[in-house]
């Protein structure tokens, strides 16, 4: 057995709770040395709650006199589905997710954070930041955490990317027997993501992540926006 | 930065190319070492691709006077929808996925691999192989390359588990303001089977890979099919 490809998933412990305005690279370098805590080539995973927090994308829902209903309906573009308090909407940016991505938890009492409001951009903010700071080329995942259907639980996927392909097409390639794949092509992102949750949690209150190992070619420029939201007229379920 | 609660995603190497009959427990523990290729606790993943091999759950089209559409047909009890060549059906198992599994890559030109019949069983067997072999307590999860609605792109997901939660419920935990947390229900055995995928991949032949480091309180007994599958009735897209 070879250790050579091995990834390691490594929890960054110590950020502070995050509030608005907050810069989220000055605070993440603060967690962590250059080396050996951070590398050139690591993908370091922020959850959007806290991108959330530091972009001001809360609301007082006292103050505003809204329900979180409300808040809900103005971030969804588009309703698949209700069934009791659960909305199943399309977000302005395309994601399709339990209630527009609104939440109350890890947010004050009275208060709901919605989703960041470009997260590639936030993504390569946290990533320019880290460079700036510290020296080091990482790549950075803005993940959050999302139900599907026909499968009960939830898992983490990435809502956007700096540095980092979202997908990555294996069609070129061949199986073992030689033959060429088709439409082959594997979510490395959400995939990190979903690697990321398992180190971070929600009651843990660990908010980032490093994912070290990541194969080279992978570490490209990317959008989840561009290349993962599946346009309406291209799904078979919406 | 901590690396206790680290995690390491390790592809194991040297499988060879698995036929009907083999026991794959077998050809595992030829690749691995009790100690330190595989401690206790350590989660194997395994590709369903080489399960179906060793369990006789291939079809020899021509043989047959099948073409792949009429195995499809045989292997879904529902179809949500066509387009072109392409079906999304439900399976025997009651998993989603396109042409209900059924996949002509990585096996014999003429020959179509069909999901494992009870994956949840290969998985125990596997785990119990591995006991019986090198006196070592892992957990196993069976791994397929699925596609979703809304979002491009192909993830792992575990299609059976032995000796892991496929969900934790995190619902009497509180979040970090100390509020209990509402319906977090982790498919942590999704998200493993997803984290293996980014050091096995579909061209380079490793079909098993182990992840060291999950947290002690998910190795309990479980079934996919049990807690994973969502039943049609509860089920909003079908």
């Amino acid at each position: 057995m070879r250790r050579r490809r091995a990834l390691q998933i490594i929890p960054i412990d110590g950020l502070p709770e995050v509030g608005p305005g907050d810069v989220l690279a000055e605070l993440l370098a603060a967690c962590v040395r250059p080396e050996p805590d951070l590398l050139a080539g690591d993908v370091v995973v922020v959850t959007s709650k806290v991108v959330s927090k530091a972009e001001h994308r809360l609301v007082d829902l006292a103050a505003g006199g809204l329900s979180p209903a409300d808040v809900v309906e103005a971030e969804s573009v588009r309703v698949l589905r209700r069934r009791g308090d659960l909305v199943i909407s399309e977000t302005t940016h395309g994601f399709v997710c339990a209630n527009a991505g609104v939440d109350l938890s890890n947010v004050a009492d009275g208060w709901a954070a919605m989703l960041p409001h470009d997260p590639d951009r936030s993504a390569r903010r946290i990533r320019d930041g880290l460079r700036a700071r510290l020296g080091v080329e990482v790549a950075v995942i803005v993940s959050d955490t999302f139900g599907r259907p026909w499968r009960r639980g939830v898992t983490d996927v990435a809502l956007g990317v700096a540095g980092i392909a979202p997908i990555v097409d294996l069609r070129g390639c061949t199986d073992s027997f030689g033959r060429p794949l088709v439409a082959t092509e594997v979510a490395v992102a959400d995939e990190l993501a979903a690697a990321a949750e398992l180190v971070m949690g929600k009651a843990t209150g660990v908010a980032a992540s490093v994912v070290r190992g990541v194969e080279p070619a992978w570490l490209r420029e990317g959008s989840v926006r561009d290349e993962v939201v599946r346009s309406p007229t291209e799904d078979l379920f919406r």
